[in-house]
């Protein structure tokens, strides 16, 4: 039979730690650690970032407002949520994720709340992305985008929402999480 | 008025390639890319990484399997979903996942399916991350632990699934997509 332990697991002891990057996007810190066995791991990586926000947006008319753009790691495009990175001290992470719906999109407006917290990968990054609900959207302006980026607009129903979240048309974990939480409210008849 | 454009964003032109690092947990590739728009990004960082797998195993009395370990990025104690990477040739990602479901939880068994493909992040990953679900689990011998790993496990019914997966108890966007994909069927009465 299989044991379960009852006692949580213990964090880890950082020994030494060493910077081998601190370029604008790639923070990259090496820590030797002790484990609670006693076992030493030499070279262990964490990314550092800042928070990331990303938004699920919703029209008047229940559309969802999602965005495709091109991803170079996985090499391919996909619909995605409007999302950005939580890097400016003087604005909140609401304000960043608003700011971020408006220059990617041109919505805004509606009624905004937290709606989810998670991490791209808890073993490897040390930020924690949020996502917000704006529910009631309105097209406000133009899109505002960065020079390297190329984002086409779509607004779609719900059930192509559910689609595109479960047929493999959105493959981003953190975005696909949060439209599922707020599809879970919506059984399929 | 926000325009809708209509053709898809393009994929970007690598110019050159280098690797920063080629260690075994660390592989780091640096591209030169050419925009559409004509703009070059000199310094393009993506992580090379064999496919994840992970497990949403349900035993026969409608039990989630889940398993606690802490997370050094985070530097946290979370639930998760089994998991790990298919780094092996002769193995597929399918006997890859049952490997990890039997060594880190000593379950095995019951009826498998590919239940999810995920990212974790697409524009710095190169790799997809394959969920199986799989149900009717049995408890089939001990744990068979990496010398680095600490893991509990811990077997929950439904409705403390979900509450862990909407109440942070999971933070890890990975596990917690293919764990609501699976509450999605069940709503709440």
């Amino acid at each position: 039979m299989t044991r379960h332990i009852h006692t949580d697991p213990s964090a880890w002891e950082v020994l030494d730690t060493i910077y081998l990057h601190r370029r604008p996007w790639l923070t990259m810190r090496q820590d030797r650690v002790l484990l609670s066995s006693g076992q030493i791991i030499e070279d262990y990586y964490v990314q550092e970032y800042p928070p990331w926000v990303n938004v699920l947006a919703i029209t008047e008319d229940r559309r969802a407002v999602l965005i495709r753009q091109y991803r170079h790691g996985i090499g391919k495009v996909y619909y995605e949520l409007p999302a950005g990175v939580h890097d400016k001290p003087e604005e909140s992470v609401l304000e960043a994720a608003k700011r971020e719906l408006l220059e990617e999109t041109g919505y805004s407006g509606g009624d905004w709340k937290l709606w989810m917290e998670l991490s791209a990968n808890p073993s490897l990054q040390n930020n924690i992305t949020y996502t917000f609900l704006a529910e009631g959207v309105v097209p406000s302006g133009e899109q505002q985008l960065d020079d390297t980026e190329e984002i086409t607009i779509h607004t779609v129903p719900l059930d192509e929402l559910r689609n595109i979240a479960l047929e493999n048309g959105m493959i981003q974990a953190l975005h696909v999480a949060p439209v599922l939480k707020y599809l879970m409210q919506f059984p399929v008849g």
